[in-house]
């Protein structure tokens, strides 16, 4: 089979875009979408989907998730396969990972090794962020030459985490600099490390082992302050910066200010930032290790204002910065993990998954709920996430000539969320018995299905890489 | 002719919407688009039109003009016919012009005064907002018919030009409360009345009676607090806010706040103030009567300042507030127009033309000097315009389904703009002898070509109205 | 006798100033503080007074009081008599009142009538501002002729009350602008008059009679407006401005940006602001007219922002706004005042006593709780009032060549205040019943004692006009 | 000669404090003021000073000077002897100095050191900042025995030079937690430490050597950030803090921000920064290193934004980092300073010397010229440095019981300034040749002469050591 002489017809739905929203047929041929139109014709050798009734989206971008992420002592017990997989049930086509840059190794070889985890596993696409630890001038050609020839033009460093990942501040300057001049942008886990480090450590020499302690020890005003300082940095630099996983209301003040004045800073937040808030660490039972992920649940009225800022376009994208770890002891016969804190909250490994509810949580807490459009929905979910991040107009959208990356979803579809029938190897969900309308019905990967109905239809290994090009076209 | 059966056909062109970017056909068929897509074949009864090398935009909407305007003494020089087809000469295919409510009258009468004035002379599409100067209890009936039964959801209050139109706050609030709960909208045109009043009075009794003293007397911190104050009444109406032909930075700052704040205020401003600032305002001659608009220019921090609004969406709207009076006595045969304030600046008629220069001004100027993109172009011009004033997707997209509303453009020619190379009555334009680059080669107007190079290939009257539901659903 | 020979030692008491505290005696001659030192030597004539263990204050300084006040169909129930009386039982030696400019009549015959009221009724000195419901040029240069020649220069303005007292923006910024010329100072009451009316009339017509009514229909939102505009206004005449009463967050925002940028804005707020809210309109009995006064209590979040406002200089006033109407019907053989309004809130006159508490109040909820310091204390009620209006050095301070206007007060004297015990003709007061610490023991009028104990050593007519002349000079 | 039965009497002269304004006399006893009255009788035996027609000042505080200073590998050309002499020819009767806390070595012996050194020759009074620049348990524990027995509550610490005394940000939220529990208070260097060193490598690398290449590698922006850093620091810590040398509108904006909401954040400038500008930068001279000081002069706007923060209080103290080094080489027989960096900018010493010329050119440039008031220069220069560090009521004003530490001042004597007259050790003056107006007479230091017209008639080794107690009585 060739790809090029299939053809597709999605029949009869309703196309919503970040801008339009019309009925209309899509015919696919081969990988991508060649027409849209009234009452299209299909010839006799092509695969009708009846999409009567239902929505129908661009594919799922999610910008930030963790699979077989060998950040700190373990491993997500989502590999490229299952995480993949599990992303594509939730409507999901494309992914951006991490590429983790080892202490005096250069971001190509980061890649290297990303490349060789994800080829054969992955069933959706994908591209990576180098996670930079460490900068000197090598490094710096070395991202260079990763923006020009490698499709890989944003870098991920952390304000965190100081004696692991942690840069110092001349270093993220430097880097913001180098990528900013060449089309490429810095992400940033932006809290004050080396305060969060001497909280922890005193809360744990006061006997404070339990995981709530996790988000005492992480206050919303050090997310404010380095959100504030990763901003001075990229202006100094004259670069974008880009804030990943950003909940604090401290910190959102900042890039709110930094909008107005047109300077390029950027931020998404996280599903579980928009439907969780801090009364989940109630008490010190060990049970909470599940909300465990960095930064921690915020305020209420914090929540509030990340409604808002998607409303108003102060915050751009909703990734789930999927980094999942089983609850359970030995699950799926693998190693500890959230275990391994239940004396000491800060060996609990932080995150928690996503990649399979973001859209189906965020069309019914955010666009049936009338928070933000449909419209937003689609934008903020896919086109926003492939624009800035470079994988624009191939994916993001539905056009002439995009990739025939496709949802097909039901808006009136009740069901119930539950990891038992979710498609990560992890054992839970924090959205566990939640009750939502809307379902992902069918998803196509350039012009394949994936899923049809509740049923896997597609293939370990037919996710490719996208090699994303120079940042800043479309900002 | 009937026009299910026309087919037109655009081959090869560029297609720019608010959100994508890429390269394929259009198929026409009757008034509307039923087909985008690869080398669509033509039928033989197919007009075809050759779009490669051009840019295909959705038809541009300004919401901001005034034909035959009977405000004021003067009329202005333009009437429906002349307008609007100096509309279409620039690329716009819908405008949302104005009915003025008499005193005493109510606003079903205005719509009806205006439709008549219209129907059978305006060669693009037009809506209107009822310019509302009285309120009582049967004008807010009246108003809430004309949203569900005359397709007329948008009403301008004026908080300038006392003992005319203005009308004062409680009044203001009062219209904005019952629009507000009835899918309404009311514009502003803000700025503190009676202080302006008072400072024109004192000017002129000083002896200060030319042209640049309009702008001397309308500070642009009359504006700000002028804003202010509707933004406050909507609040507290929980109703939204448009404010038209904004300009100042005082005023621009209070609408970013709201903004960020997720309150529904909207604002347009217009291309005199992107191109030209106070320093225009430079010597008594009275030729500098071509400047006397309301506001007037403001400095060039501000013109800056909007710009990057337009960029970061706290202006959302590029509108003319095209109101043309002829400098020279008596041209056409017309009764003066603004040499009526030879002698006294207050009676000048306030207004300039523009409706024929908007998108090729806003392209140069904006797009390839790089203050904004092409995308946000089409916004700007088209697309949010349509969304907030009830017009889309009928107009302000290219997609399944809309209005074959279409601009064939060409990003590369360079010409010289002339009032006398122009299609409006006026003899003037600010922008004479401004050399630019791009230009509109071909407008079709539900399918049927207005222009086509240069040429008028329309019909007066073959414009319709376009009736407006309830506002709201795309924000 | 005569004062040049009277001396009075005030011995062993703390003295406290806006800057300073320190133990010291205090010789008086005459009027006024000749020598301020350790070990003071008393004469054989020389009345000696032991303030070992007091404080010692300046005489506090009252710019809002509304004594026999005619605005309104009420004449408030203090007349110059009873309500300065009841100021000095409170600490307070100066008080600033108002006369009303009646239509069509001279700011001057204003001062006139002021000065036969007060003249030869009142025991503590006291000052004018005039209410000003018209300019014309005339008024205009009474104006200026009352702050050359008159002792008066300050002005009330109303943004609200349309029908009766409120002046247009236009009005209003002209007689900022003479006034900022000439050394005077406009004081407004900022609330969108007309928007309260319509939002009045339309409760009165929905059957909504009861006090609380007056508070839901002056919105805070509507104080913010006006303070805004208030503001705007200022700048633009290049003149200070004064705001009375200020209760709302949304004022107290615009007056601190303002001061952030220097410009001369200036504000009070009240002692019922401080210690109750909103929440006191909590039914429909008629018992809760004692809260009717204009603005009404604010939030609970309002109150802690105008405390922190009161630290941090952005209020630098607390001024009472003593305006007192009687609850019970035919009080004290008078006509009804608070009654009037049974069945139609806007019936209600507007205001409480509370020219007796102030000082008390202030220092036990605010320098006893910390939230102010002493000196910032004294500051609030003695110094800033008497810099701000022009009273300063005479009033205001304890310093060699003032006036002998002092306050000697226990600071750990609890007691429980009532209207019972209290001076002020009014029968009830919005601290009835309150414990609090801190009692005023004795009061000096320029050198002669006022208060000794809890009884009245003063005469009737002891007060004296203060001429003030251009303010400025302190700011 | 015992103080205590020494009488001085100040006659005829005009007093200014923080607040007041009046004509007294003043008599002193022993070393304290005790009396201050008109026409103050004369004993026998007391000392009679002549004030009529001057101003009479409390003694210049002046919370950042430089003596010996032994930070870097260049000492201040001043020491205890000459630099305090200079200060009280200039009107300063108080410095607080700084005490280092070398590596590995406890902040007691810090003080202990500079104790040694000021002891036997500082003609003024003075007290010491201990700089901190390591912290651990220990350290903790002696700062904390130093607030509440060796009378030094305040501490300093670096956010900018790496490598030798920048601190990072768990060491300064940790030291000021602590201190702020135990009324002490942590005083800031705030420029982003690491950025700088490496802009500064890099200019060097690219040859630019040159003097202004110190400014051109500080950028504000870095100053900004730290500042707001330093704050968010001690919001967390719930202490209070202060800036030293704030120099950018970046930095002010933070301060501003956060003093609005109540939040315990001090600032001083310097007279450097009021009255230069970057302009001074012009070329690539050497003579240039004359402005070398860190943060290095600012741009005008920043300038005019610190004269309306010193009048709005948003800024606190006019201190002069009097940290002088000589241009010539040689000077004095000394090692080279300023030469030091004649061919690398990063060597110059930084600072400038100014405690001489502080209060004339506030005086002048400030009251003169309609900035400030002359009461707030006194708290500017004297109180208010005097009270946020713990030196009040005994230094910073003129009241019964304080320190007899006196300026008699002329207002109205021009004269011109120049380093050759001054009594620094400092070979240059940034005002040399400055023509002001007002000069410091007479200066008494807790009742003793020091100065009395040009003349020196003070004894090195007079000036005694303030011992500070717990901060924070007084804001």
């Amino acid at each position: 089979m060739t790809h090029s002489t299939t053809r597709t017809l999605i029949r009869g739905g309703r196309l919503i875009t970040a801008v339009d929203d019309y009925s209309a047929d899509i015919m696919i041929e081969g990988e991508r979408i060649v027409c849209i139109g009234q009452q299209l014709e299909a010839g006799p050798d092509t695969l009708v989907i009846d999409a009567s009734g239902l929505l129908v989206f661009p594919g799922g971008v999610d910008c930030h998730t963790h699979m077989e992420n060998t950040f700190g002592p373990s491993v997500t017990c989502d590999n490229f396969a299952s995480g993949t997989r599990s992303a594509a049930f939730g409507g999901t086509t494309t992914i951006v990972d991490f590429a983790l840059q080892n202490a005096g190794t250069s971001p190509l070889d980061a890649i290297a090794r990303a490349q060789s985890k994800a080829g054969s596993a992955a069933s959706i696409d994908y591209g990576f962020h180098v996670i930079v630890t460490h900068v000197d001038e090598d490094v710096l050609a070395d991202m260079q030459y990763a923006i020009r020839h490698e499709g890989v033009s944003s870098f991920k460093m952390f304000m965190a985490y100081p004696g692991t990942v942690m840069s110092d501040d001349a270093t993220i300057f430097r880097a913001m600099r180098m990528v900013g001049q060449h089309g490429g942008m810095i992400a940033l886990h932006a809290e004050n490390g080396t305060v969060i480090d001497l909280l922890i450590r005193e809360a744990l020499a006061q006997g404070h082992t339990s995981p709530r302690h996790h988000a005492l020890t992480r206050p919303a005003i050090m997310e404010g302050e380095a959100t504030h300082r990763g901003i001075k940095l990229a202006e100094l630099a004259e670069a974008p910066v880009y804030f990943v996983h950003l909940s604090a209301k401290e910190a959102l003040k900042h890039v709110i200010e930094a909008r107005d004045l047109g300077i390029p800073v950027f931020a998404e937040t996280c599903p579980h930032y928009l439907f969780f808030d801090e009364s989940a660490y109630a008490d010190d039972s060990f049970d909470l290790a599940r909300y465990v992920m960095s930064p921690p649940l915020r305020s209420k009225d914090a929540q509030n204002a990340l409604w808002t800022a998607l409303k108003t376009d102060d915050l751009q994208l909703i990734s789930t910065d999927h980094c999942p770890y089983c609850m359970k002891e030995g699950h799926l016969g693998k190693v500890n993990q959230k275990p391994l804190g239940r004396d000491d909250f800060s060996k609990i490994p932080n995150g928690v998954p996503g990649v399979e509810t973001r859209m189906t949580v965020v069309y019914d807490g955010g666009v049936r709920s009338g928070r933000i459009s449909l419209n937003r929905f689609v934008e903020l979910t896919s086109t926003a996430p492939a624009k800035l991040f470079g994988l624009f107009p191939k994916k993001g959208t539905l056009a002439i000539g995009s990739d025939a990356d496709i949802v097909l979803f039901d808006p009136d579809e009740p069901h119930t969320i539950s990891a038992r029938t979710q498609h990560s190897d992890c054992d839970f969900t924090l959205f566990e018995g939640h009750q939502v309308t809307g379902r992902v019905k069918k998803v196509l990967l350039r012009g394949e299905l994936l899923i049809d109905g509740g049923a896997w239809v597609g293939r370990t290994g037919q996710g490719q890489f996208v090699a994303r090009g120079e940042l800043g076209a479309y900002w």
